[in-house]
């Protein structure tokens, strides 16, 4: 027997479907709705319909966006000839946090991953190659993809099909992240980052 | 500057108001309503439409509720001569939830507390006390506001003006949860544990 009246229920059940959050936060989260006022409600849901009706893809690097070209893609300051490869739109604003590149990005939507049928067509690769051969200056292709069995596939097919018609490809480096501990690192990213040694 | 396009950022500040949602749930939670499919993201938006659009309080005990009156008030198993009074909507799914309480509720949506400005009049104590005017039959008026300054406040309000008219006014009784521990709590509770003992 359900406590709550039918119409709250079907909001916590509304709540519930939503990632992270369990039955107490979707409980809380419903009587919040019931509480706010109109306007914050109408304000909250008028937030998820624009964004459903105005986000496209950038139809040159993929990445969600307002306005196409995306903001990135359209500024005149970045350098169109250095492409940065990644896999997931959150993944640009991660590079974009860091404040150190000033090329342009590549998202994938996804990675090779054989193991869920997904092959080199079900992701942005075909839309890359295109990119790469209408521009003639391209002087760096970066591969920031996942260090996970499917960023390593996809960054080696990326890199094969990118030698022959002779761009420059390059790989983002692996190793203990700063302000990590060597003792908890494993073996695999320990070996990445002895191989990845350079001179001081 | 924001590294999200203006309706990503619009929806991520939506879900931020929230209460209990910070900054990172609330990008999951804006990616993850952009990834879902039309139907559910409108059954979603509906869900809270229709709670804010149906749901009013039971004319006789002011639950939040579809229905007037509450299923509650409505069933004829329910003891109307009983009635248990809570500060909040939340307090009766407490209640119902110990499968204990046969009798109907009256949420008082609020205690009274005077820092707060909110008196006697701001929450529904006149209401009570017409309901109980207009039922000759009233055997007890449990009073199961929160065990605070403000509930007990409201607590000896209530007795106080159900005396007059001759109505037996009771409180929930206060002491050590079951689980507790005596080490860890703390002497007020104590001290009531102590008083509210009874022979075994």
């Amino acid at each position: 027997m359900s406590y709550y009246s039918p119409s709250i229920e079907k909001l916590i059940e509304g709540f519930e479907k939503l990632p992270s959050i369990g039955h107490k936060t979707a409980v809380r989260l419903a009587f919040h709705m019931l509480d706010a006022s109109d306007e914050d409600v109408s304000e909250f849901i008028n937030s998820i319909n624009n964004a459903k009706a105005n986000l496209k893809y950038c139809s040159q690097c993929f990445n969600i966006t307002d306005t196409d070209p995306c903001p990135i893609c359209a500024s005149p300051k970045r350098d169109k000839d250095i492409i940065c490869v990644v896999e997931d739109v959150k993944d640009v604003i991660a590079m974009e946090r860091t404040h150190e590149f000033k090329g342009v990005y590549h998202v994938l939507h996804g990675s090779i991953s054989p193991m869920n049928g997904i092959g080199p067509d079900e992701i942005k690769i075909k839309e890359l190659l295109s990119r790469v051969q209408n521009n003639n200056n391209i002087k760096e292709i970066i591969i920031a993809t996942n260090p996970r069995v499917e960023g390593e596939a996809t960054a080696m097919y990326i890199s094969k099909i990118l030698k022959p018609i002779g761009i420059k490809a390059t790989r983002i480096a692996h190793g203990i992240p700063v302000g990590g501990d060597l003792e908890y690192t494993d073996e695999v990213t320990l070996t990445k980052a002895l191989e990845g040694r350079h001179e001081l």
